[in-house]
């Protein structure tokens, strides 16, 4: 029986955890649940399942929560809020198993106390890797602890892995979908509209994860997470168009051989995987080989998409600018999501940023936090030049 | 070092073995060579690879060789014959590695007791195990020694194995080019020609063998190859058409993952696998996947393509039924390339042979041959009557 600690568990692949669990009763159970700002939701997960600790983002919504499971009459369940909340969680003592998957880097503390208590973690959580990569798989390497990739690019790298030795791997090939502007020329890509660019091919997601999509700063992401994951350069990891994201991603091995991973596009998988590893247990996801027609690819088309060479760079310096790179991102969607810059000033509010970063060694994660800020603050200033002068972002950046 | 037989030195497998341990001459070396008729070939590489036996088909040839080879001052080279001095080949106690590509079933018997003395038996001759499998595989578990295909589909296989253990696999899906009829009306399967059929799309390959990809009856006898090899049931054995033969085969695991293996056309990649299992090494074979397009997949028709059907039943079977579906498939192809009997007329002699084949447990590689002896006569029969009545053979089976 796997003991099970969800950071994030109201979430997308927080509720697909717990429909994973629910279908295996006899392998997991759950410990500890981590929620945010959705306190309804965090009552019934409490309800059904009955965690030792139970911990939400804001202290008043632990408040009313307390009182409510009280009156329920769940008195075995501990309330708690905010970051220490969330590494009380990821620590608990009957915790075997974390799934990291709170968006954002306010995951991150949670996740790198879940490493160093000894945890198995699963990492749903795209910034762990981007921000502070170096400090986490370090952190996992010294505890022996495998860290397992919620993501299905990473997982199925993951299981193609398992063809040969690291040693054997001459290059890791991750899959983008390419997002809703594949086939869009670039001399249209000044007037994408935020409705344009929501509206993503494959996979139905969160607003800032589908900008990133748009805009393959998503696989720019992903591309640093696998350096750090599998511990090689970002010039052997590369990106291949696949419109249909049934190949999930490849691994080729210094002999020629290719291993490709192929599945439905349902998060579940990887989680399952995930929980499971080493072991694969039968589930109900399955691929309709019979059904499969076409598969198309193409290479990236690094002009029209910056925010991927961006990305490639970040990852090559390490440290600082990785985190430059995301903060900008965020902050350069946020404010495109609220139609305040263009879908082109998004690279170049990030650029912008990346370029005003020194490079830094990382040494904590309170390192990483307080960089993150000044990131951000940077990136927003950036954003409200460009808005009180109404005119395009380049002029003021130039 | 490892010390390599090959049995069938001269032929199209032997040659590329051949490329292989001359690439990499600090990790394999040639112990022993058989060859067949080809006397001028394998005398060069007598010369070129000094093994410490070379066998060929024939008495008189080997005469001729041993006194060329010691007019040329080769003393140390011990010269055989026949399916004695293949044995001997296969069984030196200087032989680490058996690579068995002597096309037909005068390489079982060499095999077979390649796998009784204990070596690792790399197979590229299909006829072991599509007639023998039960046989082979048994004393390969017997001796603890793996079989490692050296054809594209089970060596893919072998790779995407590597992803799980067997009991989590829920079914093999062997990738089929679709031959040159793929898009062929079956109203026209009667009138095909020889030059129609020896043209096929992806492989160069023997013209016995490219017949069969026409008729399907290839991807029938790996069918029957993956059940044997990996011990699993013809129903968890699929077949799916891809021209492109990029994927070379898939194993779909029991959680819903499925991994595919991607390579080069190019048979030295499966050798040099098999041959440095479970090692990888680097290999100047890459595979562009910048430079991949589109990959097209469709469910064998199995209406078009009875000789496939026919291969499952014999699977499901086994025993005789396998042996009389090669030697039938062997004497009617032979009859079809020789304008005796018609494309259609193939899968209807194989059909009648196995239905007039009791079915029969295999007790020895004797037995085997026998079998085999049996059902060669029975098919050379109904294309004889055929061929004689001028008329097609349909009106004479029915």
């Amino acid at each position: 029986m796997k003991r099970i600690a969800i950071l994030g568990s109201t979430g997308s692949i927080g509720r697909s955890t717990l429909s994973v669990v629910e279908s295996y009763p006899d392998r997991f159970q759950i410990a500890t649940l981590a929620a945010g700002h959705n306190s309804d939701l965090a009552f019934e997960q409490a309800v059904r399942w009955r965690p030792r600790i139970l911990s939400v983002a804001k202290e008043q919504d632990a408040a009313a929560l307390r009182a409510k499971l009280r009156s329920a009459g769940l008195t075995d369940v501990e309330v708690l809020d905010g970051a220490a909340g969330t590494v009380r969680v990821a620590t608990h003592p009957e915790v075997d198993f974390v799934v990291s998957a709170i968006v954002g880097v306010s995951g991150l503390e949670a996740t790198y106390e879940a490493v160093r208590a000894g945890k198995t973690v699963g990492l749903a959580n795209k910034e762990c890797l981007v921000v502070a990569g170096e400090l986490i798989t370090a952190e996992a390497r010294r505890q022996g602890k495998p860290l397992l990739p919620i993501d299905s690019e990473h997982n199925a790298v993951h299981q193609c892995l398992r063809g040969g030795r690291m040693a054997e791997v001459e290059r890791v090939w991750l899959t983008a979908s390419g997002g809703p502007f594949l086939n869009t020329p670039k001399s249209e890509f000044a007037s994408i509209t935020v409705q344009q660019a929501l509206n993503h091919p494959t996979w139905k997601m969160g607003r800032r994860i589908t900008i990133d999509s748009a805009t393959l700063m998503n696989k720019g992401f992903e591309v640093i997470e696998a350096c750090r994951l599998f511990d090689i350069p970002p010039d052997r990891v590369q990106v291949i168009v696949h419109p249909q994201s049934t190949i999930h991603s490849m691994v080729e091995f210094v002999d020629g051989s290719l291993l490709a991973q192929i599945s439905v596009t349902d998060m579940r998988l990887p989680i399952l995987y995930a929980l499971t590893y080493p072991d694969r247990v039968p589930s109900d996801l399955r691929f309709s080989v019979r059904d499969l027609r076409h598969l198309d690819f193409s290479p990236p088309d690094m002009a029209k998409f910056p925010c991927l060479g961006l990305a490639y760079e970040a990852a090559s310096i390490g440290g600082a600018k990785t985190i430059a790179l995301n903060a900008a991102d965020e902050v350069a969607v946020a404010a495109f999501l609220d139609e305040q810059i263009g879908f082109e000033d998004i690279p170049r509010v990030i650029e912008e940023v990346m370029a005003a970063t020194p490079a830094g060694h990382l040494e904590s994660i309170q390192k990483v936090l307080s960089l993150d800020r000044e990131a951000r603050l940077l990136a927003s200033e950036f954003v409200q030049r460009s808005r009180h002068k109404g005119s395009p972002i380049r002029a003021i950046l130039q």
